[in-house]
């Protein structure tokens, strides 16, 4: 062991054109609001700022749960967060798999002890309602329906409202995944009936990693409460989580909260309410015209069926004889540029530029264009 | 629901002087650290920013282990971190109990299915390592000794080595809680043969919450790699997340690491390095020296005996007759200075003063000084 210290200095990042699917480009005033002197996790000028980040929390998922709030940590706990207070051990779950993340779905599920009934769609199509029809109809037993929004890891958009009123109709919770939906594509939380939702913050809210929203309807309170084993999680147990977060009386501490990373959040949501949501939407839908344009141009073509395919992650097939790591590498040593590689059995297959956010903006769009062009030989 | 947004505009911190059981004040140099342009979670330049800081990590926590980098969440999901890989179904846990966060460590054993073994000590004094020796003697069977090295409900300081040398003797791993201790007072866990340990990032680091640092010996990650059962859970799962953290070969996506939080650790490490881990304990130290004076000028006592008093977390006994949140909301609202309340069966009963990482300066212990006698009218 050595007992000096390590010569490392501070450390200074490159500044990148963020197009993967997520991280997206930071605003300079999100990054400023982070960088504001940190005050204690109990300070009553932070309980306000919470109060205020569970109110635009509510306009950004389209609800009115009163629990709603970001999860302190990164969308893999917020995703885990639904699971382990919703799946009880012997529960039987329908999971949708269309993706990386419905995998990982049902990978919490079977950590849960829950019982997993797979329906399977394509990767790079939207999960198929009439499947899970079909499910629910061979396990009328099931208690949980489980699916992705916007499966990040293919760009697919799954019709959300169709999905939840199917588990309606069995009587069965529903849990989605809106890691890469809010802020970009409609997210209707109450229209749709969703029970239990998880989002990130680094996607189409622009902000950092790190925080992870979440919004529980009463039905999924209820099942919480009326559980017959404990949260197999402490740290995610949201009748704990709940006297920290909750605003009604005292707070109880329950872990000290990430104080500036939530800073940076209540500020990507400020913006985004000062945009309004339609409006985000509707820039994300534009830019992803502009850029299919371009796209096309360059003869790439689209993973995803164009009904089903998210404007802010554009999955396109990688074109006959392009080294994936080396355009990708070229991309970000000469033009600072990161775009997304594919995941799993689409590694290598397609790559994923993101409009997420910041990111969906005309200088990105046509920066990316360019950029492509150069490393494909287009222009 | 409502389709407006919301009426609320950014968030503007009051400046305070933190000196409670953490977060501490964070030098503007972190936080600027902080607000640097976010970069992806794989891009080259902040994988090399990874390893360093695991380098730095490895300084602070007097390591050579491998396995040691910051989890993506606060400390208390790097002690569930330590207790879901560690803990199987069946083991049998010694846990020693001398405040909340043993407490803490009790609950999150019968959540992993473990067998607890409960060793308790007063609140307010060390752990007694002939109580754990006896516990082992009655219990030989005993895989795995759990403790706090550094209460941070009470202020007391547990001799590590001792009880480290007792687990080691029968046999057991053994996990620590260095939350409050790491960067204020020494943690040496070669030297004393921990097998696995977490701290947090907002205490005598000087960052903000919201990152835990943990650390596993080769013995811990054999135990990790026998395991007849899959890690309950999935974010936490050391198989996986070690395929982002381990920096051998490519890097496999896990999660999207809190990018700019991570820019600000990295800051406080290199300051730590900077000055030296020996002078930062010195200088810890030093400044509970100056307090103490101070406080027991005023007629004020310690809850805890010198000799196991933590000079990072100044636990004083309320003075008769005094309003404990009266005094507390003086010292917020006309001061700015924050100090930390009693928990569980110490509320009301004492304040905790910290003095942990920016915030143990001769400034702080002045200002805090001044401050409680115009509360306590002793000027």
């Amino acid at each position: 062991m050595s007992v000096t210290a390590p010569a490392i200095s501070s450390f200074t990042p490159p500044r990148r054109t963020l197009m993967g699917p997520g991280p997206s480009d930071v605003p300079q005033r999100i990054l400023d609001a982070m960088a504001r002197p940190t005050i204690g996790h109990l300070d009553p000028a932070f309980c306000d700022m919470m109060e205020q980040t569970k109110s635009l929390l509510r306009y950004a998922l389209r609800t009115e749960n009163k629990l709603t709030f970001p999860v302190s940590g990164p969308g893999s706990v917020g995703m885990e967060t639904c699971f382990v207070n919703l799946v009880e051990p012997g529960d039987k779950v329908i999971v949708c798999v269309n993706g990386v993340f419905g995998g990982r779905m049902l990978e919490n599920v079977k950590r849960c002890g829950g019982v997993p009934v797979t329906v399977d769609d394509a990767w790079g199509r939207a999960v198929d309602p009439a499947k899970v029809e079909a499910a629910f109809a061979a396990h009328p037993d099931a208690k949980i329906l489980a699916f992705v929004h916007a499966e990040t890891s293919t760009g697919a958009l799954s019709d959300a409202a169709a999905l939840a009123a199917v588990a309606r109709r069995h009587g069965a919770l529903s849990i989605m995944d809106c890691v890469t939906s809010l802020g970009g594509t409609p997210v209707m939380i109450d229209a749709w009936g969703i029970d239990a939702a998880y989002s990130g913050s680094q996607k189409c809210l622009s902000c950092t990693p790190g925080l992870s929203p979440v919004t529980f309807s009463e039905a999924a309170i209820a099942k919480v409460r009326a559980r017959r084993t404990p949260v197999q999680s402490w740290f995610m147990d949201l009748n704990l989580v709940l006297g920290y977060w909750s605003g009604e009386g005292k707070r109880t501490y329950h872990h000290t909260a990430p104080i500036n990373p939530l800073y940076g959040l209540h500020e990507a949501l400020v913006m985004l309410a000062e945009e309004g949501i339609d409006n985000a939407w509707a820039r994300h839908r534009a830019m992803h015209e502009a850029l299919k344009t371009g796209l096309e141009g360059m003869g790439l073509t689209f993973l995803v069926p164009a009904d089903e395919r998210l404007p802010q992650l554009n999955s396109v097939r990688l074109p006959a004889g392009i080294d994936d790591a080396a355009c990708r590498a070229r991309l970000l040593n000469e033009f600072d540029l990161e775009i997304g590689a594919g995941l799993g059995v689409l590694a290598g297959q397609i790559w994923r530029i993101g409009l997420m956010g910041a990111s969906a903006s005309r200088h990105n769009v046509d920066y990316c264009l360019k950029a492509l062009a150069a490393v494909l030989g287009k222009h």
